[in-house]
């Protein structure tokens, strides 16, 4: 951080989510700190979920398993996103095996306004660890991460994770006034989350909208996008005026993808399902794209891998940045040293190959 | 069956999936026949799942149920995807609230060669519940349906339902030629169960991959559409020669359109996340569309329904014919009075409102 080159010559990541081709491409994994990494499931041995996101140690360390691991082209702080809205008083717990539990789903005008905001003095580990591990991480920058307005307010209104969100989408449709008060909550405790995260030296964010692609583009854009757009405006800078790359991802967003960038985003993430070059038109001209191998991929043979991971990095070409990564989380059931591999080949991969 | 006059002047649903613009816009909800009714409730209590499919009087009943209540324009027959698996030999039962549910996986070459091909006579009850079905049907005509050679693969791979199909990808990516025979195995229980239900009667057939979402195009033309295809040239003709329209739908497929057309269906299904006016950019000119309003818009005040139902059919005049339905099936939550309004909308309007 004291650096006086531009930050673009010591990271291939901030380089290619600046739009300008890195010397290699970059990568890192969603999911890639905890899961499948049996040193995680080591640390994590009697630790709850939501516990383990706020003890600074063991989130510096989970944090750094995998960079120390794979040798990947940026961290990405260890947390949950429900997180911040457990750090806010909301009755959330994560069970083992099922996800987010609410302990009682937000369905009326009084159950939103009993959403309280987020005070940062709430999660002083979160600070804590963020500057441990950029002081450790040295030029590897860290990704700061939240979950978006959307994919909060599914859980809550679920109670838990589903398939349709389908209780989400009727308050949204039955109520837009509730709806938006609901989501302009949430998007404070989103911000909030990502603030603390960047004041602390995360020097790029992810917004996770997970569930978005249940929603047809016109439905994003009515009921979701402003409420996104607000938390990504919150966080384009750090405290030293640097910019700070937002990444806006969300599965099965092939849809959306326009309007995911349109929001804010300075890099978009792609899943499996759109290859690049094709996403690489359905963005602004000059977006830098984030993805997108099929997480499914990694239990083939390395063969199929190799030739998969070509392919990704084949049609990034079209993107105006490729930042390397899978179409969505690394699977528990992931093989290290196959993910090891994949970050030697795209190292080693130039785009005359 | 035995007018003179052609079948278009008596079936909107018929005239529409011919490419022919009906006098209105016919209707028909994926998953009708089932779930959401108190009466189907009723006559299934204590029955099960598969049981109730195999009692002709019962499929008679249940298929029959939604057409008295809705006048919708086509009968979807009553039945499960996995009754011919089940028919054919194969251990899976449907587990109420979870799906159908494998006794053993399949994983194995084994497993597959132990795949039984479905003898016509295995399911007796299916010729007589349509025969039934179509006497008294008159000029409403009857669906058949199966399920998709990919979709029955990722059952019986996963060994019941999945988020990711990831079992299901690895065995097609590990072992190409062992997923082929599976495919080719599922394949012809898929088409002798269509073939069934066309012989004695069903005037259009669906065929549902309920999970070919999950598979990226390339994916889904290499290891899927050959087999998508087999099973639909299989069905293409009734006995007396008449042309039997295919639909071929998946949820979450915007990707794939043109291929699930090409491979060599009638008439595309698709989900709510593509407008219907975008559909039909994806798919071959002249290709006849079905769909597309988004289920958990049902549970919306009527204003809103009635907006999102009229937006659907004016963005359904972009396609060669249309045939009005939600993007997936009835929720089971769905209000059947809202389903009836529905098609009273649908069927009043007019593409000049």
């Amino acid at each position: 951080m004291t650096m006086s080159a531009p930050v673009e010559v010591r990271s291939p990541f901030l380089t290619a989510c600046a739009g300008v081709t890195p010397q290699h491409t970059p990568v890192w994994f969603m999911r890639q700190a905890g899961r499948s990494l049996p040193e995680y499931r080591a640390i994590r041995s009697g630790v709850g979920m939501l516990e383990s996101c706020s003890r600074p140690e063991l989130v510096v360390e989970i944090t750094l398993q995998p960079v120390r691991r794979y040798q990947v082209d940026a961290a990405i702080l260890y947390s949950d996103i429900v997180l911040p809205l457990a750090a806010a008083g909301v009755g959330v717990d994560i069970a083992p095996g099922v996800g987010p539990v609410l302990a009682r789903p937000v369905r009326t005008a009084a159950d939103v306004e009993a959403i309280p905001p987020l005070d940062p003095d709430a999660i002083p580990y979160v600070p804590t660890a963020v500057r441990e591990l950029v002081a450790t991480l040295g030029d590897v920058p860290l990704i700061g991460f939240a979950g978006a307005p959307f994919t909060l307010a599914s859980y809550l209104v679920e109670g838990g994770p589903s398939k349709d969100q389908a209780q989400a989408k009727t308050l949204m449709r039955r109520d837009p006034g509730l709806w938006r008060e609901l989501l302009d909550r949430l998007a404070q405790i989103s911000a909030t989350f990502l603030q603390v995260q960047v004041a602390a030296g995360a020097r790029a964010v992810q917004l996770f909208d997970s569930w978005a692609g249940s929603l047809a583009r016109r439905d994003y854009d009515a009921f979701v996008a402003p409420h996104s757009a607000a938390v990504l405006r919150a966080v384009g800078q750090s405290p030293s005026g640097a910019a700070v790359p937002r990444i806006h991802f969300g599965v099965g967003t092939g849809e959306l993808l326009g309007s995911m960038g349109d929001v804010g985003a300075d890099v978009v993430g792609v899943d499996w399902r759109v290859p690049l070059d094709e996403a690489a038109r359905r963005v602004q001209p000059g977006t830098p794209l984030q993805g997108n191998l099929d997480p499914t991929v990694l239990a083939a043979p390395w063969p199929v891998v190799a030739a998969e991971v070509e392919r990704v990095l084949q049609a990034g070409r079209a993107a105006a940045g490729h930042v390397f990564n899978l179409g969505h989380g690394v699977p528990p059931s992931a093989d290290p040293d196959v993910l090891a591999r994949i970050v030697d080949h795209v190292h080693a991969w130039r785009p005359g190959d």
